[in-house]
């Protein structure tokens, strides 16, 4: 499906992530190379773990007027600032949009949510591929224009079919990727190969019912509350660093049934707000937790 | 657009719902006689207004076994229970699929959610038509595979137009109507013929923001919490009996374009979940305020 | 301290909670029994579990002009109508003053929000005794004019202390007890001797967290939202039936020390509001799951 | 009443709150100025209101080690730096304790509330007196130790009666007040002399419901949500700079009643969160909007 509205216009702008051990003179540091250099700031913040000692910061300018060629902004920032505080940082530009795969099952309601997002042209962001264990959305994924790969994954198969899959993120050269309700488990060898590239949904509160049939599971336990949460994958199932959780209220009245009705909103709007901001570069990791910049 | 799945089989059921004076004895009336007629009652609901001295009734059962055939029921029901406490009732059966009417404009959120749950067989509901005062959402309506009708409006044509409007409702053999972001104020004579029959989302916490541009008030006002509701229309602009609402946290960081952002998220699962419980028949319009079922 | 207003005046009602295997016929039957001896119906709710088979019922009547004298109900409902359906079943009475021990430690904030509901008269209760295994509470007892009682623990003396609590609820005439974080684990056979009689709160969204220090925990785990859950203690350690669960949001700013003051706010509300529902005889217990009436 | 705990210590910290006209270079400034004088910053958050052009920032740092003598700062911080940006700024010192007024009428939840708080040593504030037109709170007043005046106020006393008020917040030496839930509204003259000093709590979601009888006019408008709002009081009724606001669900079962139960919950503790916003200096008023830092 053609786009109904061109995605929004990004004004040409440098993100810059970052941590490091804290110490004084940071934030100092940084405005004042980018002052000095005629920044115009449009966004900054920062925030020190005192226990960890660890400081973080986003800080988003834009390039006009912007005194360093883009292309040595990383070399310069690099030499001059970061190396003196043993930064591990990250560079972005908001004319680059990035490339996202979309891993699905049997489930629709992730899947609609992400691609009306992608088609109302709310995100930075290009999909140019769906990948599935199941046939069942070749025919959403048609409507909406986009490439769908079903690979089936039995236990035997599992090692070559998921070589198939990584040779597609690399053919499409995709930049992350995001399960929306698949339901099968990576490989420790898949999921370590992309480091906070993975955004995953799981259909509870983490770490309350981790793993399989958490309504049921939620269903058994009685609880009057139910959740979703969105967080990176890591080779420990469903133990990734959380980026987004909600919940919604429940009674003796629900049922399994109801309950997965009532998730199917919690999971989309979850997952998606997590898509947010990983485009909006608005995440940092550190020790299994997120950042997440406002 | 095909079904991704098809809509889930709906058993054979019946649903009563009824308001009538409060008096002693009518649950037992009504339960008494569903039993003797060998219901099988799947859920049943009441509640008493006591200021109002109004009682409300909610009861589905199985139509498998019942002694009375289907299309004998409403008479038996009629005479032998509901004259007798003088109830405003109605009989629906879980076989006959209504049909809705979406009403858009040029924003996409509210028609893809819609439109997703549909294609998914979440709901039991035909949706044959879309009428829009602008013609961007005609693509969206192609690739759903549902008729598109573009019937622009300004004052001076607004009354043939709505003419027009209300053949094609008829032409359709619409059941009710749902405004997804409809940017245009319905005319008394339009409203005042569908009671109860148009769903509104507007995209604020009513009584707070009503009439136009509720973000940019709400971002003016300074308010910490925003929120959408779902209403069915009445001829009162933003009056009518108020049918879900929902909030979400804001702050002084937010900006009138995130509130819009923040509020598209509210908007679609707030409308969504309206038109889930008018599907359900559980809605019950009493004075302007509506009794929402279980 | 005396009251600062007197508990509202309890109109004469009589209150009955059942649940039984589900069979037909049996709203028809209490309604009925409730009609015949002219009783004016208050509030009925009932639920029913399909997947159990379980009816679960609550119905509240003013006794006034009730047919029936109050000493007599139980005899002639047992008889007529429990029996025949094998209801497990009990009879309150508006009138009848339940009488509440508070367990504390050194926390004072679930303590102050009880006993501030308790002066303001907001409930129908007697808290005539404070037992601690600390005595950092004893002033804001003797403020509130309620008897203290330190009954220091320790591993060795635990049997003969525990003995010593029994014996004071005996004294005092105790209803049930509510643990308003009091930071010590009682003994199965405490707990076994007050089935669905301790009310406990415990600091996390159960069962994420259980056991000691939740808010460590959810730090180190990097959740977005903490919650508490209010629930009847069993002899399995934050496992007992939920009453009731709230959550607030959090991020990566907190601390354990800011969760734990966020926290606190979510303890004493989730705390009393499950007093609340127990008093109101509003809780029915199956299978270590709660049925909450409205 | 004694503490129950003291107070917790304060380090010797120095708090900055300011605004000014945006500017390249203000945080570089402010920042350096701290290095520059060997402080150890604690926290540090600024807002950038790019409509109204606006800088907000909030800086706090241990004044151990801290180059300038306390008693210099603001001296040396306006001469180097906030006269150079036109910088509307204000300077203060964890070791200083506010004094704290509260006004109440008849309902105690709030009082209450306020009161656990500062026995429990949560807050680091005083507060010498508790003003009332009603006599019904002296005795929790007593009871905490705490001074009470009743000031009743009728339309021909009222300018004189709150004259009398004004002279007690100059002899008690108060910085601020608290309206916990005092059921009069002050004159005009009264609030022009104490701008952002006075924190109200309303019993309903501002802009909704302003005015009397919010839970009234709630029940009337049939809501599916009410709400608490805590605004710093100006000259107009309701329409001051929201602080806090909060939420909870209602339905149709819900009664005035039940909802004025429902809310005071909210009512207590959005107010206690304004409270301590105030008192930990993270709130800014600009335009009749605030800023509420982390």
């Amino acid at each position: 499906m053609h786009r109904i509205r061109t995605t929004k216009t990004e004004t040409n702008r440098a993100i810059l992530l970052l941590h490091c051990p804290d110490k004084r003179g940071i934030v100092a540091s940084v405005t004042d190379f980018l002052n000095q250099n005629n920044a115009n700031i449009v966004s900054l913040d920062q925030h020190v773990d005192h226990e960890e000692k660890v400081f973080y910061m986003r800080v988003e300018w834009e390039l006009e007027d912007f005194g360093i060629p883009k292309e040595k902004i990383a070399e310069f920032f690099g030499t001059l600032i970061a190396d003196k505080y043993a930064m591990n940082w990250k560079l972005y530009f908001s004319t680059d949009k990035p490339r996202m795969a979309l891993f699905v099952s049997k489930m629709s309601h992730c899947l609609f949510d992400i691609l009306s997002r992608y088609t109302a042209g709310e995100w930075n962001v290009e999909i140019p591929v769906i990948i599935s264990n199941h046939p069942n959305m070749q025919p959403v994924a048609e409507r909406f224009g986009i490439d769908y790969h079903y690979i089936p994954i039995t236990k035997d198969n599992k090692a070559e079919q998921e070589a198939k899959e990584i040779e597609l993120l690399k053919e499409y050269e995709i930049d992350f990727s995001v399960l929306a309700r698949y339901m099968q488990v990576l490989s420790d060898d898949f999921v370590s190969r992309f480091p906070n590239k993975i955004i995953n949904i799981h259909h509870s509160f983490l770490p309350a019912f981790a793993g399989a049939k958490p309504y049921h599971a939620a269903h058994a336990r009685g609880v009057k509350i139910i959740g979703a949460t969105s967080h990176y994958v890591t080779s420990d199932l469903d133990e990734g660093p959380i980026i987004v959780q909600d919940v919604t209220q429940c009674s003796h009245i629900d049922t399994v049934e109801s309950l997965v009705r009532k998730g199917r909103d919690l999971e989309k709007i979850v997952l998606s707000k997590a898509i947010s901001k990983h485009l909006e570069r608005k995440l940092l990791v550190y020790k299994n937790r997120t950042v997440v910049f406002n």
